[in-house]
């Protein structure tokens, strides 16, 4: 299976495609699509539309793993990361892929086994789990691959319980 | 010119098309795009996707105007309709659409004069400005042709200031 890991932003949105074989995960790509605040919105969030197709199309991934947006405390950037989150929930769907949601508690949960763990605990665990040298830079990326690793851990068992009902 | 004007959401997304030829507004159509909540969040955002890209197609709008977004309530309806947000957004610059963002104070200022008009009263300053015998209904749509008739009243303006820099 492979799996598309997103951390969406208008500046930076995060992407990891990772490969499922079995217990193990493997890296294909990661990296980050950076759109220039001196262009308009509508700019920008068709430079990160352009950005996804071309990684859909190159790595043809199954799934779509992102985070479920909540808003804390800056509600301005909130409306652009979620207007860049519809852009990406789009091109899932226009592409046919499958899109798994989860809470961050979820995703520290599937990768430490502990809901409350540091963001550092995350990085390092998702580094061991891809065999990666180093935690990946930015955070925008690390989060995009532990959210890819944490749906890898977790499509499995939905699959089971959905194919049991 | 002719003006898409967009009220967004995941749910209801009203639009109308106005074309002004010197101080006269005519509109050209307008309605609903309604997604069903049986469906995901991507299906939705998809099918308002296809919904404005055939409705650009057939009506070939110069301009996008669509007030600005901001939060106060309910915040994860916010999430949503900024997601649908996006999307219109993305249209708008995939089908080379100037847009144009007012402020809800600047859409009640350019339609009634008075920033702090009442909803029916710019609501019956619509329907006047374009010729219509009853307000569209519902407020989606509305709010969708009073964006419009704002971004109508204010274009000429805005043109001739960039025009003498």
């Amino acid at each position: 299976m492979r799996i598309l890991g997103i951390d969406p932003g208008y500046g930076r949105t995060g992407y990891g495609v990772v490969e499922t074989t079995g217990n193990r995960i493997r890296p294909l790509e990661f990296g980050l699509i950076e759109t220039s605040s001196k262009l308009s919105m509508e700019k920008r969030l068709l430079q990160i539309y352009d950005a996804l197709c071309e990684i859909i199309d190159r790595r043809k991934p199954d799934s779509l793993a992102i985070e479920e947006l909540f808003f804390s405390k800056n509600v301005t950037t909130g409306i652009g990361v979620s207007q860049a989150r519809g852009i990406v929930l789009l091109v899932a769907a226009q592409m046919g892929l499958t899109v798994a949601e989860y809470k961050p508690i979820q995703i520290k949960q599937s990768i430490t086994g502990y809901g409350k763990a540091e963001k550092q605990q995350i990085q390092e665990m998702v580094r061991m789990f891809l065999g990666l040298q180093d935690v990946p830079k930015p955070d925008d990326v690390a989060d995009a691959l532990a959210v890819a690793v944490a749906h890898a851990h977790t499509a499995p068992f939905y699959s089971k319980i959905k194919s049991n009902p």
